[in-house]
């Protein structure tokens, strides 16, 4: 077992892998030890690309109610798996691979799950400023769909979203207060359990790691987040750097 | 240390314990078996019995902005320990007696957390019925008190937030909904880590008991919720059985 290479669908870009959701299985694959590949699947291709492969949709379009196919998502030759969704690819590595390190120790797996769940609820407003940079961090392939479809599920265009006039210290502020809000679970440790990564790491990280692409090193809004909580965001993001590779 | 008898402080009722927020530390004393006795407050001397205990507020009351005094709360003579908030109480009590068994086992202090604060948005429409049946749990001595600072927090009286009409049905589908949100996440374990009981336990078990003592056991309200997502509900109760002692 484990010794096959798995197949990692993940989103390209100029900057390498970006999307949060992916990120977190490209951290656990990295952090688990498992050799991979990475198939670059522009946003067009995502449902024939999974249909291909024989990975199931995870969800369904609001609109039309039709099946929705959706990025991470995995084969693993070893065991004959094919799926998509974060949480599932992450229960279902820690299950098959238990002697490498794993996602959810110490039968963390329904604190783990609730945690990711929690998570939206806390830095939920930070989409609103996002997805429009995010525009132009996917590929030109990829720009007219992720425009689209977000609209789509977001329920107003990108630019839309965007936060306008005062409300704009009002809404980062709220960016800021819900990553507070895990600082403050989190006190002064270095990961969510202490000294030991795990999946809701992940989670975080893979929003900071997008958030750091979105709007660059340099820029004053990866300036902010970089410096809240006594800078423990890109210390995390530092921490996390073993396990971010493309 | 963990000698000197812990006074605990719980609301009484004919039933005994029955606060959702109290009873998480009385199952968490038991469960760790530290020494512990139960001074017993009424409502409306609430504020003037923590005080003269030297314990502090947690909140403040949404209308006036005063200090808000609650139960759950403690005073440990053996380390000169006096606070309240269920949450707080826990992590004190792990870090004052570590060698007794943890409520936040394997470093998941932050997770639990995160799971404790996830849950008002799952079960949170519990509220809106339990309400008016926990008027007539508590005792005359506090039921006034507890029907004005009720309506103060929820913004309206106790009988206008009851569900009415059609939307019983749709509103207790929703508490349905939400324990049946946990039981995704537990899947088909004991306890939210497994075979261990922890602080987590404490707090969807805390809201169970009060169920039932709110409605009575042969309620069809109880018999609901025994009987969701195979009975594993009534099943936590016994389990907790043991840590639940006036």
């Amino acid at each position: 077992m484990a010794d096959k290479t798995i197949i990692f669908y993940d989103f390209p870009s100029k900057n390498g892998s970006w999307n949060a959701f992916a990120l977190r299985i490209r951290l656990a694959l990295n952090y688990k030890g498992l050799p991979f590949e990475t198939v670059w699947v522009e946003y067009p291709d995502v449902e024939a690309t999974l249909k291909a492969a024989g990975i199931p949709p995870t969800t369904k379009w609001p609109d039309s109610g039709k099946p929705r196919y959706t990025l991470p998502a995995i084969v693993d030759p070893s065991t004959g798996t094919a799926l998509a969704d974060s949480l599932a690819i992450a229960e279902y590595l820690d299950k098959a691979y238990p002697d490498k390190p794993l996602l959810m120790p110490s039968n963390t797996r329904a604190l783990q799950v609730a945690f990711e769940e929690a998570v939206p609820s806390s830095i939920g407003p930070l989409f609103q400023f996002i997805l429009i940079k995010l525009c132009d961090v996917v590929n030109p392939a990829s720009e007219e769909y992720f425009r689209r479809t977000r609209a789509s599920l977001f329920g107003k265009s990108v630019e839309d979203l965007v936060p306008k006039g005062e409300s704009v210290k009002v809404e980062w502020k709220k960016v800021e207060d819900g990553f507070g809000k895990i600082a403050g679970w989190m006190k002064e440790d270095k990961f969510i359990m202490g000294d030991t990564a795990s999946f809701a790491d992940f989670v975080i990280g893979a929003f900071l790691i997008m958030s750091k692409i979105a709007w660059g090193e340099d820029s004053q809004e990866w300036k902010d987040i970089a410096g809240w909580h006594d800078g423990r965001w890109s210390k995390l993001v530092k921490n996390l750097e073993p396990y971010y590779s493309n």
